[in-house]
């Protein structure tokens, strides 16, 4: 369609609302529409960290997850759920495109880094014109906070889910200068275990809530709990030989 | 010292003057003095990004790098001029910090992630007040450019210097989800025939100048030349289960 439609996947940073860009904004003032994710009942993050630039009467359309950690991610049951939800959502964005608007979905971090906006993404850039807004990721806004250099130079550096076999994040965490292990969530312990037999341990950073004016810094080997919060990250700072 | 001294790494992003944060702009507008690098000869890329928001009257502290590409890294001369240069540009600053001044020191996009300003703090920050505003970085700003997802779920993202050698790189692309070489330049075949034997050539894009106006975006298997800039990139998205 030729009407001015436009799909906006905008990036507002890892939590803290000065880390929104000046592209960001410009494409909050323009849009007609904002979709943000969220947990049915919880409040989009995204939408916190932004909701200051949103146009005066804009349509919010808040997307909501029909299900998270309630069912195991290997089920088809959840893959289903969430299959059905993207496409819906996808639908709902398309109807208003075809009335020639302007939709902006808000991503935390940046939309194409490990994130939902992706799954609309995919399902719409085929069929209307689409626009990214590069974002700060979580990655980065932790790293800033702790204040610590994390890869320079030559170094490989690795993002690792949690989620993976402790075997593997064992095997590749020994295989890489520098590391971020996201998603940690329920695998806290697996993540500490994983990095003390890769010699990694005594370096780990846990960070919660990075950006964020609560957020907690401490280093792995002090973090004792086995549950923390899914967004929680360990840093794994390499550049070895710095002075 | 407790003067108001500060030191403050400012990440200006990859390009693109609007993927500037409102925190670097904020900081831009307490900073007493603005260092940028360049090469000498060069105008500093950072500079040109943010100097919008340099306040009237600032003083500039260009810190040019004696040598770039000239010498081999591996040799002592090079490591020698590279780190006399570093310790004087922290006495420089220290000199403007110790008159109680705000010092910024901008980054092309994030400042602790592969940049300069790392050198800087790690010398300056055990003695001074420092503070990091994280930025957009220049491979968020590659994938962004192109528009697509780099990778999602439960993907291992890999940043592999190009600089590896070639049996390094073709292990590790055929060892991860998605992944960025970074800083092209005179490898560019190499990194073509270690991404053809991991079987992942197919999926590379080659990246130059990405957010910049004049952004160059072509798949891999038709980028022919064997120099090209140092800062391109070459993405090799991942999810490959996508709808």
């Amino acid at each position: 369609m030729n009407n001015g439609a436009r799909l906006i996947g905008i990036g507002v940073g890892p939590g803290d609302p000065g880390l929104v860009t000046l592209n960001a904004i410009a494409a909050l003032n323009a849009a007609d529409v904002v979709a943000h994710f969220a947990k049915a009942g919880n409040a989009s993050n995204a939408r916190t960290i932004a909701a200051a630039h949103f146009r005066p009467g804009v349509e919010e359309l808040p997307l909501l997850y029909p299900v998270t950690t309630e069912i195991p991610k290997q089920d088809a049951a959840y893959r289903d759920a969430i299959r059905g939800f993207y496409d819906g959502a996808a639908e709902s964005i398309a109807a208003r495109l075809d009335q020639g608007r302007v939709v902006a979905v808000i991503a935390e971090g940046d939309p194409l880094f490990y994130g939902s906006y992706m799954h609309l993404h995919v399902r719409l850039s085929p069929r209307y014109s689409t626009e990214i807004v590069a974002g700060v990721t979580g990655m980065s806004g932790c790293w800033s906070e702790v204040g610590t250099p994390i890869a320079q130079g030559d170094d490989v550096f690795t993002v690792l889910p949690a989620t993976l076999p402790e075997f593997e994040l064992e095997r590749r965490l020994a295989d890489t200068d520098a590391a971020v292990v996201m998603k940690i969530g329920r695998h806290l312990a697996k993540v500490r275990r994983a990095l003390d037999r890769a010699g990694r341990l005594d370096r780990a950073i846990y960070v919660e809530r990075g950006t964020m004016t609560n957020a907690a810094i401490k280093p792995l080997v002090d973090k004792l709990d086995t549950i923390v919060p899914y967004f929680a990250m360990v840093l794994v700072p390499g550049w070895e030989g710095r002075p």
